[in-house]
């Protein structure tokens, strides 16, 4: 299988995680390229006419995409460690999760595009804004309700929070995400320990 | 159940078509709202931080975000009709072609907020060009590879096309997408007629 991605996109490290975790990594070739919204690789459109990465090519050519399909793809090519639930409260939680975590990642790459990619005559503040009050709110309710729940464990929904994590850090390290969030801090701090996380830093 | 929804958002018509499909609509209280990034409904973000519809809050007061994961819940509350079909080639057509649809739907809302929504002087002409060329590689894909299969198939991936389409046609109806995609239009033409689609007209 042929991976398009970037070690920048924290959408193709979740994907990449994935693969890490179900020891899957050695059957994807990496296809390494750089895209924007105005600058899309021609490549890749070829495959996903959305020209966005993550996107898989199978063995047979047929290409899959986004990121969240993909990862239920990996999964489900082998039994264990299963990452995503397979039905019940257990499934919707962690899909929820998922869902929060691709958010994160979502405004902060459209705070990226405003603030790196957009001339600076034409950027808009109050957009930035409602972008980062996202991150924020969404950091928020994951310290006060969900991190305490988390303990060891590992699924698409702690894999997509800890994926969103690391792209502030790579992003926005002046942040300081960590200053009134100390449950998830101690959380991610282990989490990021893990191999498959540690294989896949943008900054490597 | 209730939806944090609004009439004209696709990825709130995506949910309430399987809502329709699936025989759920008459558990599911709708509340209407306004919300954009840069001035979120309050009651909204209570329940998903990201500010984003739709929301759905179950009987127990959990929140479940964001479309892709309200359309699964709601598929396995009742067994048929199938619309996430279970495993195998179907079920990755199916999630791949859902992903095509959001992001048709994804780029064509990054235009409206460019075009509409963001102050004239800080517009940027080539960010509107590269979404726009998302949405007619999409669509061209659609036509020239996915359309001819579709036939009388309702499930995840045929709606989210069809919603992804009636939006075009109620905020870009000057775009004139049918011209080039005959085949595509042909099969929208019955695909629209269904009452869960004619019930959830963003113009109605």
């Amino acid at each position: 299988m042929k991976l398009h991605s970037n070690p920048a996109s924290p959408f193709g490290r979740k994907v990449k995680v994935i693969a890490y975790e179900k020891g899957l990594i050695d059957r994807i070739s990496l296809h390494v390229l750089q895209t924007t919204a105005v600058g899309p690789d021609l490549g890749l459109v070829a495959d996903n006419p959305l020209g966005k990465i993550p996107c898989l090519v199978l063995e047979d050519g047929a290409p899959l995409y986004d990121s969240r399909v993909i990862c239920e793809y990996l999964d489900q090519l082998r039994e264990a460690p299963q990452l995503f639930p397979e039905s019940g409260p257990d499934r919707w939680d962690a899909l929820r999760l998922q869902a929060l975590g691709d958010g994160i990642m979502d405004a902060a790459l459209l705070v990226r595009y405003e603030t790196f990619l957009r001339p600076e005559a034409l950027r808009w503040s109050a957009w930035v804004d409602g972008q980062l009050d996202k991150v924020h709110r969404g950091l928020d309710r994951i310290e006060t309700v969900d991190a305490s729940g988390f303990g060891g464990r590992v699924d698409i929904g702690t894999i997509a929070i800890a994926c969103a994590l690391g792209y502030l850090d790579f992003r926005f390290a002046t942040m300081g995400w960590r200053e009134t969030r100390p449950g998830l801090a101690e959380w991610f701090e282990t989490f990021a320990e893990r191999p498959s996380m540690q294989s896949t830093r943008p900054d490597a």
